[in-house]
């Protein structure tokens, strides 16, 4: 069944009034019509199984016949600060974070970032991405995506229990890791992925003083867009929330 | 530095003749000139650090300066059964497999794939794919492609233990089967991944017949080319190969 983020001003009593591009979607793009069941979603973790009940030319009105709470947050929360990286990359690691269960995105421009800052068309496309994915992936709450700041004030930021991805990385695993007391009763951790050409080792110092510990991902080298996934991958499977 | 699969036939003492494709990607793309460096990979584990000697047209010929057994390949032996994805989604799942460190790769035709068995072109360009993310993840073996087979004689020519993804399994999830007795010591485990659809019932019901252990990944829905990599970095995590 399809499922939509609307505002929580849609929702009075049993009814939501669904207005603007999810109308639009509804109505141009899925031709739904009255007697149509959709799933609504506040934002704060609930679902709203809702019949159509009237369509107009752009707002649709919808009864609601049950109310539940979602299971589609993890209780993990990961925060991703991902580097810049050339559009498509960064799209697909905004997407699969989402379908993976990362609570919010901090992008962050490094020394070696080819990217450039994105507009302000970008930065909407990319909200778009997150919305989707959610809705898609059965998510109950929309990740946030931050706004763009310096790796620098990244560090500073933060915050911890914190982790940097970083290839030459050789004696620290993600494993032991996430196993030492410092992150293994954590359900909030904060992950850093570098740009296409990697961090420089200033940035690793930098980053170490800040008490955000550098470990590696094993012996194959993996692509900017690919670590980031993967390290989630692994931190929710650690976490329990793989199943 | 530049790293490239060559047949073994293209190594005579300390010489290596290199022609075809890669003498192409050497001469016209790269345009490496006498002097330069790359590293040459036999297939067999070998990483040879070579210096360009003499380029002609079309060949060129390098001397091996050293010789190492390279670290890129795991332990753990994984096979990833994947249902024909549409095309984009299938050779997405193939490049973050080798970079993930699958060994071989059984593309399946299933109930539910509406994509169509590949052609001798595309599957060439598959094994290009597979090459490439090979070379740039510094794999020192290249993966394996198998041929398309149905679902049916999958299940029955599967190396055991096997696991089936499938998003209607809530009671066994991905951890606990890894870690049960069945799993836990084994280095060479095969998985199976359904197409946009997913598996039917009685797919599944086929599976567990074959001793194919269907696993859930959690609550969230994954697209059907972001379960295999999410699955794999898991696996990869869990036999200590992600550091």
């Amino acid at each position: 069944m399809h499922r939509f983020f609307i505002p929580e001003k849609s929702f009075e009593n049993d009814q939501a009034t669904i207005s603007g591009d999810t109308a639009h979607q509804i109505i141009r793009v899925l031709r739904l019509t009255p007697g149509d069941q959709v799933v609504l979603l506040d934002n704060k973790g609930w679902e709203y199984q809702t019949v159509i009940k009237s369509i107009t030319r752009d707002v649709v009105i919808g009864k609601i016949v049950n109310q539940v709470f979602g299971m589609g947050e993890t209780s993990a929360k990961i925060t991703l600060y991902q580097a810049l990286l050339k559009n498509d990359k960064l799209e697909f690691v905004l997407q699969k974070g989402v379908e993976l269960g990362v609570h919010s995105f901090v992008p962050f421009v490094s020394e070696r970032c080819v990217a450039k800052k994105p507009s302000e068309n970008r930065l909407e496309r990319w909200r778009n991405i997150i919305k989707e994915a959610a809705e898609q992936s059965r998510r109950t709450c929309l990740p946030v995506l931050h706004q763009v700041i310096s790796f620098e004030e990244a560090c500073r930021k933060v915050l911890k229990p914190a982790l940097i991805l970083w290839e030459e990385e050789k004696t620290r695993g993600l494993k032991s890791l996430l196993r030492s007391p410092e992150f293994s009763n954590k359900k909030e951790i904060s992950i850093f992925v570098g740009p296409e050409g990697g961090f420089t080792s200033f940035e690793i110092i930098l980053a170490n003083q800040h008490k955000i510990v550098s470990v590696g991902l094993g012996d194959r080298i993996l692509r900017a867009e690919t670590a980031g996934p993967t390290a989630i991958s692994a931190i929710m499977y650690e976490k329990g929330e793989l199943g």
